[in-house]
């Protein structure tokens, strides 16, 4: 068992609480059991599982779930994992796994015919980006891609926020404007929203293959995106209210596709 | 100009960087020139406006709006600014605002025929509530109850995400199973959501008076609120997907009721 805190590999692992470090070896830190459980159900591949004794017991079964897809395992002691963790209560259990884009699993990124997708451009705040990827997944989103200006996709406050459906969507981190051209060539709708469109967001058919494009929390989307949009809807709101938050209105364009596909013949 | 930390105002004011401090006295901590020109759209009244000189050349209109609604104003140095915000980089503008409670405005209340309402019970996260906040005023909801075991209303987080609508909707804590009933009572449907459900909540007539009713985020509804439902519907979410995030349940519910209600005849 590791217990002291001056042992080489619990410095190396410390060192990865610094977002530039995971970024210097392309890493994720995973924390918690939820996230572990959530790992091992889509066959992510761990690189170093830190655990507790306790944990262990009380987790018998994900911890062989969880031993089974690791290269290395540590048994380590409560104040070891503490000092690992980022967290302020951490819960027994913390790995290292590689980035997504490290990852090449077919299962990581979004491919075939996309029924129903999101492009977020510039999104800067992990906690909408990780909510946008619940809802995403909750609502049988084929994927997500993401302007390679956005928040991090490994940023642990994403992995949180999307409460373990980070492992399960197709993410890609592209050039978004090259991506929403490509996906118009294949037919898919490309669907922007403004504040100033004429049609609301449930006028539009949404039966077809669609792509919502949301922009960035303050300024909204770019011109050259807004260019490449085939449709433009607003989704109303009370004179004198702004906007409503970026992964709220995701969430309800894509659960008025959802709406009007279940009407659709089986 | 107030420019000494040792000034018996300023040590005052830095003390409401506490939220038991804040409690105590009954104060809100408004921070930025955001939430003041929110507060003074609403005639929101301010105890004591501090600025920076540079604050008051830059935003010389609203300084004059928040000047003719503060009980005191005082100005101060940068230093001193950044010494009473809790905000890493404030943008020259803080003001002391009463608790809504203590603010005796009828507009803070839901009063009257409630045509479309929240209801909250036991929220915990303070951004969860400012984004409910925020789609609650943007779908033009009458207002918001909060059981009084939910996340304090006046948090500064709270304030921040709401962008500005904490000051337009009429929000009230209060005793949460009693106020559905009275509302069932006065022939309000009152709808909870279950992830059981067998009715789709796009299946739901949601264009009569209707109020939504939300649980806490681990635990969802409590068994009392619950048997208060007139109607229980379920948000469909992909198997394997846990549930949606709360804000985005309620930005969901909400919106489907403004679509339904778009096709009445005005």
């Amino acid at each position: 068992m590791l217990t002291s805190l001056q042992n080489p590999t619990v410095k190396q692992l410390r060192k990865l609480q610094q977002a530039k470090e995971r970024r210097k070896q392309a890493v994720l830190l995973l924390e918690g059991t939820h996230l572990i459980e959530a790992a091992c159900e889509a066959n992510y591949p761990l690189q170093v599982l830190c655990y507790t004794e306790q944990w262990q017991q009380r987790y018998a079964d994900l911890y062989q779930r969880a031993l089974a897809q690791s290269e290395q395992i540590e048994l380590v002691s409560p104040a070891v994992l503490k000092s690992i963790a980022s967290t302020v209560t951490p819960d027994g259990v913390v790995a290292i796994a590689p980035q997504r884009n490290a990852w090449q699993a077919a299962a990581s990124r979004p491919t075939g015919d996309i029924s129903l997708g999101i492009m977020l451009e510039a999104l800067q705040d992990p906690g909408n980006l990780g909510t946008i990827i619940r809802t995403a997944a909750g609502a049988g989103s084929d994927g997500l891609w993401l302007s390679d200006d956005s928040v991090d996709v490994g940023n642990p406050k994403v992995l949180r926020a999307s409460v373990g459906q980070w492992f399960r969507l197709p993410i890609e981190t592209v050039d978004i404007t090259e991506k929403a051209q490509q996906l118009k060539a294949q037919g898919v709708q490309v669907v922007a929203t403004s504040a100033i469109a004429s049609l609301n967001y449930w006028q539009l058919d949404l039966r077809s293959p669609t792509v919502f494009v949301m922009g960035n929390e303050g300024a909204g989307l770019s011109e050259s995106l807004m260019a490449c949009a085939s449709e433009v809807v607003k989704i109303p709101v009370v004179p004198g209210v702004e906007s409503l938050n970026v992964a709220v209105s995701t969430a309800v364009l894509l659960y008025e596709a959802l709406r009007q596909r279940s009407h659709m013949i089986p």
